[in-house]
């Protein structure tokens, strides 16, 4: 298997983007990373979607954008697996360039969430549950991670005020962030005067809902050196399932998939949690932040809580983790969140964001999590 | 890249299968797969599906049907484009174990598609066209196909019989395949005087709406050989793409995608249309099977029709086209028809399929089409 690149990278701004159509938005964030790695042709493309079908009435979408794109015989595929969709879009263009069979591939994801209204959004986003055992129920997304909430809570002793810290400290970063959905700052009052959602998550705990795209190029990095780009390496990848309806785990507050997909990433890249310098990971609620960076062995279990109190995963502190502002602060088109993580951690480990830009940072990770935790994709890199 | 070969696989009846959900129906049909390979467990999964969001409200299905496999936490994937989901899954399980990155893969395909009423079928069906272009002016499926028929039929004299013979054929397969949604014999006549769908195109010009799923189990060809398994080996592999709405197209009687797909696998393969013993086509209507055998290189340009009247691809032809029943009288629950595909040739090249065996069959192709040809898929197999 060949060592693979990103040679550049995609975004355009997120949000309700009411007057752009779902190929619209992909094509525009397809075309900055064409132009960032200096390529005006690709060999076969990926993109990560969640539900184009439910959201837009469009399935078919990996053809129907490489014709938009111009890129008509490539092969093109669509994946999904809810809202790790983009990342698992990623980890297939790697395994296509790594294994020799194609050079240049595009990585996309794309969701285009604001064509329907709240009701349909939550219906369709509530298709990444059990259907018939949890959402037929009348469970939804922010009920599921409530559950979760009050056992962590329960069980460890995790506050109120430190999930409230996960969103502050994620807007503080997203203020930083042009592209962000909503690039401004929220207070601790702020979080815990909100609207209720789900006890014990209110709406300033809760990722929104957003229209946007990401996109990468990735090549072989024998040939990215050959064309003077900044190369960072995929040092590492794991995808990983777990039981997918919270009723049948164990224990609710660990996410076994993201434990077990961090394993396989950090043994093909020969890493541990301490070697990493930068972390994006799927804030979806601020639950999700806390119970992942155990899962990933950044903290201890049960220590999710006390680790965004004390500052650790700030933008100055030991890991800063969601530098880019997160799923919370940045939004959340759902296909799309995996993919651009990566873009977050390729730009940090090229220096590339200003404000926000996190110190000496060699070695980045992206952790991306489908529905309540019943997918995972994480992926390593490093900067040459 | 190593070679790789397909060692069990798993289709169960096909029909309007109102007493089984989703995930029963995959199950049931995964574990005949891992029964014909002798597998108790898989290192990674594939499934296709078409829109399972918009049929059943689940998406997240890979995780969902790992789980309910009792196969988590390995990575599974589900990929779609359109009716073209199986092939498409298969050809990604090929490419993890040729790369060497996992031995023991499970590739299925599933539709569970009378959940929904005839409307939302259609509907869901239409999200496979370009829905801003096509879709939303009315045009349904069989109104795309009625147009490509209509152009074929002036452009090359193709008659509203030969169309009716391809449906036949099918039929007459198909009632040697006791797994058919529809095992028996239909005549022209029946053809003929069937209700009209979308001018030139009748009921029996048209595949049915099925629930449905199949599934395959592959390795590294050396692992089958050291199991003791007939060896089924996968030579080529082809995937492309072709403008999504017809519209935009030179010439609607012509299927670019399926050209481009085919010369890729015949290049992989070392094989040309001369040497091909036994062929599965998309026949989701009748003039579909006739536009492929074209692009295929099975027939010149335009002689679709007249092949399929003098008996070319019949059991006992030349070159047997749809030995299974096809689309038209086995079933087309859209996601897994790649995959049935695959399975009929495998055991075709294993010499398990009765009455309906192709005599002396040694190297087989299938071909899976998405939306009106926006995307195909095409395999070639043989038998060692």
């Amino acid at each position: 298997m060949r060592d693979v690149a990103v040679i550049g990278t995609g975004m355009t701004k997120w949000g309700e983007l009411w007057e752009k159509s779902l190929r619209t938005i992909f094509v525009e964030t397809a075309l900055l990373a064409m132009k960032d790695a200096g390529v005006d042709r690709i060999d076969s493309m990926y993109v990560g979607s969640m539900s184009s079908g439910l959201f837009t009435g469009q399935e078919h979408i990996a053809s129907l954008l490489a014709d938009y794109l111009g890129q008509t015989p490539v092969p093109a595929t669509r994946v999904e697996t809810a809202c790790a969709s983009g990342g698992l879009a990623f980890r297939l263009g790697l395994m296509e360039v790594a294994s020799g069979m194609s050079d240049i591939v595009l990585v996309g994801g794309i969701e285009k969430m604001t064509d329907v209204n709240g009701y349909e959004a939550t219906y369709a986003l509530g298709t990444a549950a059990d259907q018939e055992y949890e959402g037929y129920h009348g469970i939804t997304f922010p009920g599921l991670y409530a559950l979760i909430a009050r056992a962590h809570m329960e069980k460890y002793g995790t506050t109120r005020e430190q999930l409230a810290m996960v969103a502050v400290k994620n807007h503080r970063n997203g203020a930083k962030n042009p592209l962000a959905q909503f690039p401004f700052e929220v207070t601790i009052e702020d979080v815990l005067n909100s609207v209720m959602v789900a006890d014990p998550l209110r709406i300033l705990d809760c990722s929104p809902i957003t229209d946007g795209a990401a996109a990468a190029i990735i090549c072989p990095a024998e040939m990215a050196k050959e064309m003077g780009k900044p190369v960072v390496k995929i040092i590492g990848s794991g995808h990983a399932t777990d039981r997918i309806a919270l009723s049948s785990r164990q224990d609710v507050t660990w996410l076994e998939a993201t434990y077990q997909a961090g394993k396989k990433a950090y043994e093909m890249a020969g890493k541990g949690p301490d070697e990493i310098d930068v972390l994006e990971v799927h804030d979806c609620f601020t639950i999700a932040e806390i119970c992942v960076m155990e899962a990933l062995g950044i903290v201890e279990k049960g220590q999710g809580g006390r680790a965004v109190e004390e500052g650790l995963t700030s933008l100055e502190g030991k890991i800063p983790v969601n530098a880019s502002g997160g799923l919370k602060s940045k939004g959340h088109p759902v296909g799309a969140t995996g993919v651009a993580q990566i873009v977050e951690i390729c730009k940090q480990l090229r220096g590339e964001v200003g404000d926000r830009q996190v110190k000496n940072a060699r070695i980045g990770m992206t952790q991306n999590m489908g529905g309540s935790g019943g997918s995972t994709v994480v992926h390593i890199f490093e900067r040459e």
